[in-house]
């Protein structure tokens, strides 16, 4: 019923071709990206078939000759793309087979597009996660610098972004540079998954000739090999994973730019943004934008869009391998390109950030301590729930007097209890109220420091 | 306390410039695809300010000249950037003035960024909207297309993927193009609020040299204009709009493509792909793979991860233009190609699908028409539970005896209820079957032109 | 091969029934909020069974008699389950047996639960978002009453969280009641859509007896009816699109929760929340935190987790009725919860909120002029970018003087350029500011009079 | 200016107290689920607090049976809310002074809510994640034993749901339980990470009375403690995980019966669903409907709504505990009874599913060998693409010929390639293709042998 261009009923024209079913199916615009890994994919699955005896050695020597011709050309940007080439193993496939000849046609024995691409952007994310971890202990590393340098500087603590108690600075970035090791530890689980080869699972059923996989695992030195060969051709935990990583790495990064974009207000003062990562307005000649952290902060939304996207994508899929999961490799380019230079801004926002050490003392006020009031009645007996509601009292009788809460008379402070007793001038000292917070993670001097030496300790535990 | 590098602390080396700040901040790589709608907003502008007495008719005229110019550069691809083009807007400014002198600097007045790039959004996406609508009402044409010529095709229609009652091929066919009907209904919805002019809000507080915003409104052909400068810089209502209303559609072909999916199943066997749209195994030579059905349907992940992506980023953002909506566009040209492709992919689809005849009608079974055996016993003055367990009572004893339900004699039917006469041998007939359905929305033939008419009447009245 | 208890292999004990798998499919726990709704559909619907001919007068008499008392016993809260209503249909049908004997059972003719529940959850919709509109509108007028009480004070415009320019607190207030129109409108469409009618659409096939689907929509009030069985029974568009509606307005609602938290600040200090809306903290005294707006906040991530878990549900599901679409109601129920409290909390606060007029004019500074500089300039006939630059100078001599922008004298300025005169000191007047901006949509006081209208005209032209 | 209300403008009316205000904040409608870990974090602390001088041992030893006196009468059914009691803190401390008096009022000393909280929901997710655990092993343990018992059945395997490789059903039983076993991995991380403790953070700054947060974590059996005050209170990493866990566990069951509602179809009728997971139809009295599958399936996207939720919530959060934070609890709740239920259903599914050989053994067809047959090709020596290329050939000429691919004669063959000889005929044996997947991973009964093996080590080690 169908005339010769196959149209049945309606629609644009189509022929044997569909030139935009082509495009759309194609990878190729994207995961040419894995050009290295999947020559050092190639290479190895050769040496597994000549130790099957599919191979003669002459004819292994042949195939990595020719790969490393390929790789050569991609390397040199020599290399063409056909209109046929519609992934990155076709085009090396096809590349190799007009270097080297038919013998080019043994190199596929027994594998499948399914168990290759798998085992390519692993290799491929292994690295790229190598990279990303190094840069977040640069970023920890400049951030727990920094608290050290700076462990002096006091500066008011929020709560419901209202000031609480008074902290050091240090303590501050501590608290964003321990989120990160979190991420850091993460990662490396993460890594782990990664690296687990699936070579030799064929497209669904396995590898029936024999290839050792075990040899093919040493080869390209993964840490263990898959177990089953139809899900190791169609599952994306470690991919899915990735992105999760990704997504809650990039939470506490917003959270912290969103943190430095309120400091940095001409309200707060607390930090500058250094001119390399502020930009002026177009229209307001007086303006300075934090646009670094703005993005910082935005970022964000996208990488989670992807995890999102992904897990959408997997739900409900049958098993195996369907082409659905071709959906997977934009979302580690992507994610990976803006993890990588989201850290790196980071780290050069944190190195190079000015702070307005006035600004953050003068933002102190003897409200701040009313907590540390109740303390100094617990400290005489009181149960802290009636000391809590002495220290309100008190609160409240210095804004009805409108003086400062250390400018209540001890006789205004007896009317209200009669455990304040002179020493309680000693509370008014912002120095001594954080020296109180000895208690393991807490804001004084000692915690700080103990703080600094864990964070330090567990950065080298992990790049051991 | 910051050497020359402006590095205080740790960290990669930081000059003046960060040049990885350089490329984080840079738009240029994606909305340099706005260059004529910049252009565009940018004529309409300059009349704009020629009416308020900014500019001379003379300047004006310059201005436009210039303007076209760079349009055709862009046109005929030689417009060259410089390193310094951040963004389109820049990038067209400075060659502005390239080419006609200090004039160009009088095109700014007024305007800032925040009100350019979303002016210069719309645009875009207004015809991007309508370049999607008629390809969704391509799509619909030729589904109502296939439904009218195979009107009289009878399969099973499936609830809980199990054999329910017969049906008509067409009821199917309508039953995805209703869905989409809504899609397209609501993208008029969606174009309709993008078709508002924001331009002359400035950077926040509006525009203060009396350019006249209906003026642009005409010039620019929008509906309307925005109601405040504050909310038009920053209000991205349109792009998530526009966003979820691609996610839904989506989801209605993600699930049209599974149906085809599985119909093109040996085990179902109702459809055959078109060549045109199906590929090979690079592993198993007997498989021909329905890769376009599979990629239609994950990409209903992708889109809804840049809906979530967006609307993340834009939680909790404070107030007017930041830095974060520049994450706009990368979503918007990403989902809007992705439809492009997927809506003309699912119309090639659609128009070379084979239907298997023979395998549909071998499909429908005498249990399928359990229901009619109650609705039988109904019409005979039976309230419809007592006769659904009736019916029930037959299909156990057909299942007991090893028979097909129609295969009971009289009698037998008789023992469950004396309402049994001759004339139930009329419920076997799967043509009768459907064309009991006769309510508006049913599967009778009656009903399924009725829809084929109210499926055309609503294209109509889109399309006008 | 099995045992009694058909258990086959390892697991847990299995008899014929499994407690966790009863509880897990049954939805009555939540969908006997729909009893009201479920009544009032099935007394439409014995009417139309008896035009149909399928009930006598006096059976649908008795029945809607019946379904009274049900209703009546829900409405008293002597409803008694039973364990085996495992959803509201079976419970009321039960009952209703019980309470008038075996005519009940024709109620059901031709009906299913796939086109009884989606009719039955489009009527409680619709209710609920008739409530939801109101309470939408009443914020909406409450902030625009507020806009028009409080039109002469200003403040400082923010971009970037940067003071950008002095704009009036009606125009800040205003750029968040225009968002809230467009949710209203979007709402609308929203409720168009919820009001199409189902009933009749049987389970699959449609209807076979002859039931009036016009007559069913005219007794339920329904704008139009659904136009195929399959899809009208499966489809969940009008849920995705509440859920949806709902995280955009909630996206707004955070994004003005944002701004008013940091409003609230001591930094800030522009805005104090009343008690009612405000919480103490177990810990510090001096403590008053914006706990309802950092719940409004937080919101905007539980509904739109609702709306993406929805979206993941329905993808790639196959066509027609499948139980997944279960999942609706309890997302439904919970935005609904949700919006409505948020509405209403959102309206108490704006309807209370202190202002601090003083902190609001102290924070405006000369800087927040620099544009007008420029400005003032191009009206003497410089090209803008020449104006923004020599603005920027003035400010970078301001600030290198260590003294405000406007205490830059006459002669200073003209070293900068010769159009400065006398006049200019008429720029620092922060009144005369934002009176410039009255094009439509700016901060000028004419301007935002004709925002109020606009937003007043929009909110009757809705309630309509 | 206010009212005695309170209200300024508008609005519905607004007193001292805002009902819905007050409901709305309140978290004691879901956080008494908390009631058994508050009383045990405030046993711990009463403990810590004696230790550090701040209550005497008759002091602490009234505290500790008060408190439990609390949760016998929270574990009898008989505690009492009060309309006060905000939370499950608040609740418990005051009946705790109802029952002992004033000494009540010093279990609070140096705690915050924002450091119990974290407790409680830690201790309540370690105790669940066992739980899960426990769960999650009994399934996998049900499918690696069904797997041991039916190793010798082959049935189709699916790529692209079309028809691939034969296989055995337990390589398809495993490849579902390897995913899970990597969801028992990450559990086991996500359990390390909860297992941390936060007590003695305070409410922002730590703890300044001399509080052994090393005694706290060794009384509540925590691995670590809290690095630091500020992170400890407001990182709700390990939520984030566990409901990313969570999705991710989900997406597996989403795939795993979204295959087994295929299987069970009547087209592939491979496997029967035991009446106890399965429902019947209100209308159509044939159906037996896979609602257990379809659960199952629809609740990834419960699950993952929730981890979008929360995510989105925490995005640009400012830094410390904000009432934002209090979305954790309902999230966690509900997928953990989400997740809790699926696991059990899901394990009687599996132990109780028929499943008929005989329509697995005759859904096997030749053209499913002819990977195989290029196989036989290579083996002689041909390589791999040719061999492709010849046995796609073969395919052709059979199909041209409407016979079965094993129909084709010696010489037909030979005419394709004069490798083939008398032996081929053993190619058409399932039972020989399957042996041949030897491989590690692959479907022979070795490999599955040697899976089932590993999974079980596997289970063995964790459960260490």
């Amino acid at each position: 019923m169908a005339s010769e261009s196959g149209k049945l009923w309606g629609g644009r024209f189509v022929g044997a071709v569909d030139p935009i079913m082509e495009k759309f199916n194609a990878s190729i615009a994207y995961d040419r990206q894995l050009w290295e890994v999947d020559v050092q994919g190639s290479k190895a699955y050769s040496r597994g078939l000549e130790k099957a005896g599919l191979l003669t050695k002459a004819e292994m020597a042949q195939i990595l000759q020719g790969l490393d011709k390929v790789a050569e050309e991609w390397a040199q940007g020599t290399f063409k793309l056909n209109p046929n080439d519609e992934d990155i193993h076709t085009a090396n496939e096809r590349r190799l087979k007009e270097l080297i000849g038919e013998t080019a046609g043994k190199l596929h024995t027994g594998r499948s597009r399914n168990d290759q691409v798998v085992t390519d952007l692993r290799l491929w994310m292994r690295r790229t996660c190598s990279t990303l971890s190094a840069l977040l202990w640069e970023l920890i590393r400049t951030m727990v610098d920094r608290a050290e340098a700076e462990r002096d500087v006091l500066f008011p603590g929020y709560t419901h972004l209202q000031r609480a108690q008074p902290i050091r600075w240090s303590h501050w970035i501590l608290s964003h540079a321990v989120a990160l090791t979190r991420d850091s530890e993460r990662l490396l689980e993460v890594q782990k998954r990664i690296n687990v080869l699936p070579l030799g699972s064929g497209a669904i059923a396995g590898n029936p000739l024999g290839v050792d996989r075990e040899l093919l695992r040493a080869e390209l030195n993964f840490g263990a090999i898959t177990l089953n060969s139809m899900d190791a051709t169609s599952e994306r935990d470690f991919v899915a994973e990735f992105l999760f990583w990704a997504s809650l790495c990039m939470t506490h990064l917003s959270r912290m730019a969103e943190d430095l974009i309120l400091y940095g207000t001409k309200e707060f003062g607390f930090v500058q943004l250094s001119d390399a990562y502020s930009t002026g307005s177009s229209l307001m000649p007086q303006k300075k934008n934090p646009d670094s952290l703005e993005l910082i902060r935005s970022k964000a939304g996208r990488v989670f869009g992807r995890c999102a996207g992904l897990l959408m994508t997997l739900k409900g899929l049958p098993s195996t391998y369907n082409k659905d999961l071709q959906e997977d490799k934009e979302a580690v380019f992507e994610v990976s390109d803006t993890m990588s230079a989201v850290l790196q801004v980071a780290t050069g926002v944190i190195s190079t950030l000015q702070i307005h050490r006035e600004n953050m003392a003068q933002a102190l006020s003897p409200d701040m301590l009313a907590t540390d009031l109740a303390y100094y009645l617990v400290r005489k007996g009181m149960p802290f729930r009636q000391a809590h509601e002495a220290s309100g009292k008190a609160v409240f009788m210095a804004e009805t007097k409108g003086v400062a809460l250390n400018q209540l008379s001890l006789q205004e402070l007896q009317t209200i209890s009669p455990l304040f007793s002179g020493d309680v001038s000693r509370v008014w000292d912002y120095g001594h109220s954080v020296e109180q917070y000895g208690a393991l993670g807490g804001t004084a001097r000692s915690s700080v420091d103990w703080q600094i030496g864990q964070v330090r300790a567990l950065l080298r535990a992990q790049q051991a």
